[in-house]
């Protein structure tokens, strides 16, 4: 008994292409495991489409894959045509059992993942812009229980998963939950807990590609407010994104300019970092860049918390979160693991589509 | 629109109990949360039964906690009568949309588990016994895919789920799986790396009542096989029992006489387990009682682990899941947490019930 799921795709960059080669990929052993076929029906670029109702070939895919790598939009591919509105291809391409993936980076997708729900599909989101705008746009994309959003925090590690079908499902009482949730500040705080400068450590994550193309993007912080926020809605609470208490790395003065001369300027801020690195230091404490939850509020900022803690040893690029409950104490319950990544990502996508599917 | 799901329990001692509690504490908030009603029809301990088809109520369930808390058998309970066969519990009481919840620690609800899943009943395990038998039981229970037992591996911290909603159904290569599952065993491998005797760490663990009864139960490693094995088996691998090569921590010639004799004997392990301590280590090492699985076999032992390592770091009684993967590498994937007691256990409980009802 073979089930067929219907998949619509908004975003084919890299984090959509993992998800695309991940599902081929998996044909074979989601057929034998589950007696579950997943099929496109509809890909989307930011320019382009590709809607076939019947599914896409495994040939087809493939073909669509080479061209996006060559750095092609999907109209100029092989069935491609100009994107029109997303809950068009949503009226066009969908059909019963049919999943929205929304592997873009904008909240214009909010509109077309509400008429997919509404007419009974489910979606799945690594998206974190359409979660993180007004309470009411969370509530009517999560009230279906249809909606999962896995990667939207941590990637593939299962944090919210674990909040919700673990936690929240055995009716535990959480007290407190501290995350890291950004590599890159991961990175930059292992760093200076080494002893380096701030603004060096800043320079090397840059040139390795570990940052956003404007390191601000990273330094600011609002990237983890929006999975603090993500976390704070899914415990149930009515919060906005300008209720989030967020620390930026670096002073106001510097966030316009270009990128060069930020980096330039970051070495003004190394003996203060340094300073608060010894401090913490001298009381066996580290630094670590945390989002915290706890009774009602959120705060995102650098955080002095013990070397011995599950967020003081933490080291490196690695997220990590400790849920602090009725059940979890003294000591919190602590997942670990690549939060950032297109193949850790797509993982989240797709065991997300998985659930929703069986 | 509230949705009514039924409950037969077999098993009312302390993870029992436990569970049943929590539902009661729980009831209001899944209403709300997720429109959900549990409702016991059926309560089964080792002598007796309560079966009441159209539910019981909170009043009479909370008369049974307090009989039970008592130390009173369910046979002398209001409502109570010697217990028939189990199945017979299921043709009476399993009407549409029930869970059978087995908390025992027997196999012999393995033949009412297979009737109530025939029947298309759900079932959620913390008794590992059934899933721990032949190679043919462990197939047919979770055949279906309307059997969970989160709780018979790490308690309430998601190793199951992990392993098996996030690893397996992103189409991860799983290379290895390291663990610790025995909080006794952890407070013991953590008080020898802090420079305890062997014999005084299991006497002051059997004291403070971490330990089973008989310590040797705990010692031997048969538990942390079992849950291995689980692991094993949902991984997909075909294993039985007696294929895991399993290390006690005492030699054979102390399986037989009393505990009492048992521990004034363990003296003479000390100077061993001290040199094991040291030459771990001298080389940054420490040791710790893994459950690993790789390339198809399961072996369960104290091994040396890198002080650097999830592993190395644990400290106390916690539980520890690392799991290597093509996607989480060179850092595995790490869950870590409570992993024992009652509270853990049912809340595992719970939250799988949830999901079967969801």
């Amino acid at each position: 008994m073979l089930r067929t799921v219907s998949l619509i795709q908004f975003g084919f960059g890299g984090v959509g292409r993992a998800v695309a080669s991940r599902i081929l990929t998996a044909a074979a052993p989601f057929k034998r495991r589950y007696g579950l076929r997943l099929r496109y029906v509809a890909l989307c670029d930011s320019r382009g489409a590709v809607v076939e109702p019947q599914g896409l070939s495994e040939d087809h895919l493939l073909h669509l894959l080479d061209h996006k790598r060559e750095g092609r939009s999907l109209i100029s591919a092989r069935g491609g045509r100009a994107r029109e509105n997303l809950t068009e291809i949503i009226e066009q391409a969908g059909v019963d059992e049919t999943v929205v993936i929304d592997v873009t980076a904008t909240d214009e997708t909010t509109a077309a993942l509400k008429l997919a729900l509404a007419r009974g599909h489910a979606a799945v989101l690594a998206n974190k812009k359409p979660l993180t705008g007004s309470m009411d746009d969370f509530r009517e994309l999560t009230a279906s229980g249809r909606l999962r959003y896995e990667s939207t925090v941590g990637a593939g590690v299962p944090v919210i998963a674990t909040l919700s079908e673990t936690l929240l499902a055995a009716n535990d009482a959480i007290q407190r939950i501290a995350g890291c949730f950004s590599g890159t500040l991961g990175f930059l705080t292992t760093g200076l807990q080494a002893g380096g400068a701030f603004s060096a450590l800043v320079r090397e994550a840059y040139e390795k590609g570990y940052t956003e193309p404007d390191p601000r993007d990273d330094l600011g912080g609002m990237d983890v407010a929006r999975k603090a926020l993500i976390l704070a809605r899914t415990l149930g609470w009515s919060l906005d994104l300008e209720q989030i208490e967020v620390e930026s790395l670096y002073p106001a003065e510097l966030a316009s300019g270009s990128v060069d001369a930020f980096l330039d300027a970051l070495s003004g801020l190394d003996d203060a970092y340094r300073e608060r690195v010894v401090a913490a230091l001298s009381r066996q404490h580290t630094l670590r860049y945390v989002a915290a939850l706890e009774d009602g509020a959120a705060r995102v900022g650098l955080q002095s918390v013990p070397l011995e803690s599950p967020l003081g040893q933490l080291q490196g690029t690695d997220n990590l979160i400790a849920f602090h409950t009725a059940i979890y104490d003294p000591n919190p319950l602590v997942l670990q693991g690549r939060g950032a990544g297109v193949h850790g990502t797509a993982a989240g996508v797709l065991a997300d589509v998985v659930r929703l599917s069986l």
